[in-house]
């Protein structure tokens, strides 16, 4: 049968170009966003600079030995791999030029959009404070804990063969800033040290290390109720961490830390924690941010005068109903990249968008084994082991991919039965 | 009650100072001196330059992206928390003075010992072959590994976004050596290419991307029975991989390698796994050298003229009963590590050593999923699925840490299940 008669019933339809959105970021927003629009009438190109989702909650764990790099990590491609119209790219953008609907990325690819999710999150802010970008430690990406657990792991090795530098703080860890990052930190690292370390450096006498937690306001965990800050202090305190609240840094130096008020720590180890600011790339797009970097969006999370762009996630101020902007949590993240991908979706059925409304899913940091604050909505507080077991639930729910779920909850099984953390090994890099 | 009416018997007796062992090398030979020595009379000190013992069997799966790195990795402080007469020391030995019995490390320390174990194993030889060390991956510890999986990774990433460089050998990956490490990593670099890949980057066509193994013998898998040979040679062949023997490498370059006949291959990555050789540690020892720098010891492997330096594992030339050298196996490693710290022990309680006497539990190979030769002692031959299985248990009984086997377990009925390999995140370092 020659291509002439071929029926015409068997060839390919005369097709509409599908319109093409861009999402950047593959954290919990863009992921999200992607994930929500997989099986759309849409091509979908999703843009990291990773080829992993991160799940930036369990970093602390990694940083402290808990679990291992692998363990938080899943790759984008995997979670893709069954969606036909979703397309994976490794880079990073260089450019956003929202009037020509263009990205350009570092090697120089170009990616022509019809609609853009920008949810490219946020980083590391020192806030001006001198030597924190020089001396600190920062904690947000995947290296930098793996980094952190070797650089604590070589302090002690270095202790046990030479205790002269332990008064000049070699075994001392400053954790800069009481926000739900700081106090995992301090919790699950006064347990390293007080359980794991005390047995695999039996020469070593351990109370010797200080953990210490500095806090700017007069209070660890903002945004939690009294009680649970007041649970929080307690619980770390009991587990020996020294807690310093209304204590501004002054500056890091390559020794330690001097406060505001003039008090010097000793501390070759100094975490920081304290400040986040919106990712560098949204100052390339136009309009209106706030201090700390973020694009104020419009109800619908679109970018004012661009209702083509959408803006989610860590990188951007949504405006709460108490006119405050949300805080930069995971859930808003995935509630606002599932609302960017319906958005668009409406808008290209012809619908009007509908305005961004975050459902509180409550708020939970743990401060070590078995003791977690959880504020569920509905005014439910939970704390001690239910808080934990809350914790513990939710966390494994949300981990992306059944493999790692299962790897995490044998490490933690493992690390709960044995009060082992099995991940304390010097990987160099 | 005043000091000096305490009873007698609650003092400490009068100690003779216990004879100081010092082994070097957290490897399977030193990790099983240190071993058979924890609980006996003598104090142990053991020196690693990393704070783990690695299961090095199973190195090629985290370069294949099969384990994360902390599966194959565990502290050796752990492993000895219950061990009071051994002490682990981080450092890497600088200088061994077998006259004055004194072992110094890098940080300035100095060990006195009475007994000297050194088990500091092999490392990359290229055997002069030009670039080599300048353009090949090596393959022998776990930041190896690591840094060959994100390059592997990130050359298919490339690939994805400009396809101009395959035909330059973007995708196409060169090992050098048919031995066990080559044969392995082939097969598990098919599957991964195969099967992950293909399906993670659906727009490229993975048919693109080449293994060759190229072998300067005339067979794989030198040291196993032809049979074996056979059966490696292919299986390999039908899983894709492109075997060349015969064919010695003239030189490496950033662009690929040459071989001897002149023939060129365009390659990004070429992995060397051709060449051992003992470290370089052991020119510190007085005494005969093999030509791969091994040290040649006394039956009971000691080192001549030195019966309180054992020498054991990889840098030992250890003649067997045929007057040949024996094999760098884990097993020759394991066994070695034993019999020194039975000498020592016996050379204490005034008996005379015995030599070493090479218990054969065979050899084996992976070849992929559901295949491999395994010889074991009186002629039996494994081969597919049974080899296969034979393999997992083997590796599995021997991988140290409860944890790490459960672990390592789940991953592998995952990969078995699902075809997955879940490490193939891309950290940077």
């Amino acid at each position: 049968m020659s291509p002439a008669l071929r029926p015409v019933s068997s060839a390919a339809p005369p097709q509409r170009p599908r319109p093409r959105v861009v999402v950047v970021g593959s954290g919990f927003a863009g992921l999200n966003a992607a994930l929500a629009l997989a099986g759309a009438p849409v091509d979908v190109t999703l843009v990291d600079r990773d080829n992993y989702h991160g799940f930036w909650p369990l970093l602390y764990q990694v940083a402290t030995a808990g679990l291992g790099p692998d363990d938080i990590a899943h790759p984008v491609r995997a979670i893709f791999a069954g969606h036909q119209n979703v397309t994976v790219r490794l880079g990073i953008v260089t450019q956003v030029d929202v009037e020509q609907h263009r990205v350009e990325l570092d090697h120089g690819e170009v990616l022509l959009y019809d609609y853009l999710v920008l949810a490219v999150g946020s980083s590391t802010s020192d806030f001006g404070i001198p030597g924190v970008r020089e001396h600190a430690f920062p904690l947000k990406t995947l290296p930098e804990a793996v980094h952190l657990r070797n650089h604590i792991l070589t302090a002690f090795e270095h202790a046990d063969s030479d205790r002269s530098a332990i008064p000049e703080g070699l075994l001392t860890i400053v954790l800069a800033g009481g926000g739900p990052t700081g106090v995992e930190m301090a919790g699950a690292l006064s347990e390293l040290i007080g359980t794991n370390l005390a047995l695999d450096f039996r020469h070593l006498d351990v109370t010797a290390a200080r953990v210490v937690l500095v806090e700017a306001t007069d209070r660890l965990l903002g945004g939690f109720s009294e009680r649970s800050q007041q649970e929080a202090l307690s619980t770390l305190r009991n587990k020996g961490v020294e807690v310093l609240l209304g204590a501004p840094l002054a500056k890091v130096t390559a020794d330690g830390v001097t406060l505001a008020d003039g008090t010097d720590i000793a501390a070759r180890t100094v975490v920081w924690t304290a400040g986040v600011r919106a990712n560098p790339l949204a100052s390339l797009l136009p309009g209106e941010k706030r201090r700390n970097g973020t694009v104020v969006v419009e109800p619908d999370l679109s970018l004012p005068g661009h209702p083509e762009v959408f803006v989610v996630g860590d990188v951007a101020a949504v405006v709460g109903g108490d006119d405050r902007a949300l805080p930069q949590l995971a859930q808003v993240a995935i509630q606002g990249g599932r609302h960017a991908a319906g958005s668009i979706l409406r808008h290209l059925a012809g619908r009007p968008t509908r305005a961004f409304r975050y459902r509180d899913h409550g708020i939970m940091a743990t401060i070590g084994r078995q003791s977690a604050v959880a504020e569920l909505p509905g005014g439910l507080k939970l704390r001690g082991t239910l808080g934990w077991l809350a914790w513990l639930a939710v966390h494994l729910v949300f981990l992306v991919g059944f493999r790692n779920r299962l790897v995490v909850l044998v490490n933690w099984a493992w690390n709960y039965v044995t009060w082992d953390r099995a991940s304390r090994v010097i990987l160099d890099d």
